[in-house]
């Protein structure tokens, strides 16, 4: 995602340009078909980190490869820096936007991550972040692994959905309208909103293992990847700094377990999401140095939830490891 | 004190211009005299933050008295925007700098806190801010309340001054060095610095309740100052993010003594402390919002470091409140 400031001083995000779906009906222009899409993320930006965990944990490797552009970019996208030659080995092309502008040639809104491109033709087919995980649970399932989760449970969708527009709101752009708020008045209004809606949370997450029913869904996809930030940078380069997460007790129990369980935590690699940050939001840190704290050392420390119950697959199981060419380095 | 930027990217503290001494017998040109001069000083500012606590552990309010630059200031100097008219009201001067240019028509050296200034010329004649709370300590002793503490005593000089000089390099001074710091590099050698000091002088500080001896010495008050800022603007706004304060045990219990020990927390205004530091420092923070964490509510909370012993005012006693116009306002 890019961000954009209003003149109110208060943070707008940019609605996504090529926001078509990806469906196994044949109701969009764009089919489920094995092999025949790319996703396209970045390790630091927390919305495409959604695809990454769900893709995991329904064990879509095998249809869906992934593309990962490197932490940094500038007003010409992101950047494919970490790959050898500056470009993604499969669809061989330097920056992201050159699928947006394939897809588009006059596109103008945002380059945003994930993006999914069809291989062959090099074409952005969607980048429509909330609606491209849901899709990934209902549409994909012909390609799920055996003993995916069911991340978007049919008996608990009201739930889920009220409870994810929520946190959308208030926290997972809520930290971005803390941290781009040009005025006073906008951030405060920000801060609140988050702060308020994390204690909320933490009462819910007293006494349940998950945010909704009592396995993992989509709602705590949502929720994690925001909070897995939160100490990194959205603490201290956003001013979301009531407390750290390492301060919030129920939040930071609810953390550390699903970043030890398969799928979370080894999609996360905490210099990159750094260098993102405090690298390329000039307007908020100029000078660009990137900070060597905080100490992650304790999120590998036991989390104690279990003794809440919860069946974090339901009747399913966690997956494996990550595909060779897309583990992270571990935690340092 | 202000701040300027090498080519290096390193932080270099600019010497200070005016640099001389208010002694008891004669040696300097300003001689020790109730009621001659008036200490400015700003609640931001650590290095000021000395003499303010000094000035109260000793009662000097009655021989020195105290003007308060507020915290915002710009090119030209320390302003007195909190004063009626924004006029010190005994100096009758608006930005800090007249007193400054009254000593000396050409003065082109930082316009620093604290400055002792002469009330009859209003010329500035000393911001020597190393040398000036031991003056206080040792030339001013004609006038000291009853029950003053001895913050430098004869027989722990060596070891305090010691204790001090590594102290100001890698934490007073050090804080900046990272903050201020325009290279990647320059900072990481700043950060590596701090906390290492900070693990050492936690260790020191497991097992004795004071720095030096077992009283409170100018050592703590030079420590001090910068821990009581730590989380509210070092953390954040200079990267100094390895962990918070309240996540140092040892250093978090020490600053809390001191913080409910009369002469220190009653000195302490964060918002204050906070506007100064993220409104003044544009290149560090452009839009100037100030953060409204952290919460500060763990500062009155028991600390236990009566346990170790130690007598923090040795054979002296407390001070009493504050003069009734230098209050702070409560902890918010």
């Amino acid at each position: 995602m890019t961000a954009t400031d209003s003149d109110a001083g208060a943070f707008q995000r940019e609605p996504v340009g090529l926001d078509e779906r990806i469906t196994a009906d044949g109701s969009s222009a764009w089919p489920v078909e094995a092999g025949r899409y790319r996703l396209v993320v970045a390790r630091a930006c927390p919305w495409a980190n959604r695809s990454v965990i769900v893709r995991r944990l329904l064990g879509l490797e095998g249809a869906i490869s992934m593309g990962i552009a490197g932490p940094l970019h500038d007003e010409r996208s992101w950047h494919f820096h970490d790959d050898p030659d500056n470009r993604d080995p499969v669809l061989g092309i330097e920056w992201l936007g050159e699928a947006y502008r394939k897809a588009d040639p006059d596109f103008d809104a945002g380059i945003t991550v994930p993006a999914m491109v069809e291989v062959a033709s090099g074409k952005v087919a969607s980048n429509g972040f909330q609606q491209l995980t849901l899709d990934f649970s209902t549409q994909w399932t012909a390609f799920h692994r055996e003993g995916a989760p069911d991340l978007y449970p049919e008996e608990h969708r009201a739930e889920i959905d009220e409870v994810m527009a929520s946190i959308y709101e208030d926290v997972n752009n809520g930290v971005y309208r803390c941290g781009f708020a040009t005025t006073q008045d906008a951030y405060e209004e920000a801060y609140r909103a988050l702060f308020a809606r994390l204690d909320a949370l933490s009462e819910r997450l007293a006494t349940r293992r998950f945010l909704v029913g009592d396995t993992i869904t989509e709602a705590d996809v949502r929720l994690w990847v925001t909070l897995v930030r939160f100490d990194a940078v959205y603490h201290g380069h956003f001013k979301c700094n009531r407390q750290k997460l390492t301060e919030m007790p129920v939040l930071w129990a609810y953390s550390r377990d699903l970043f030890q369980t398969p799928g979370f935590g080894d999609t996360i690699d905490f210099a990159k999401i750094k260098q993102h940050y405090y690298g390329v939001h000039d307007t908020v840190n100029p000078s660009g140095v990137v900070p060597l704290g905080p100490d992650n050392s304790g999120w590998l420390t036991p989390h104690g939830r279990e003794e809440l119950g919860g069946r974090p697959f339901g009747d399913g199981t966690p997956p494996g490891p990550p595909l060779e060419a897309e583990r992270v380095p571990p935690l340092a």
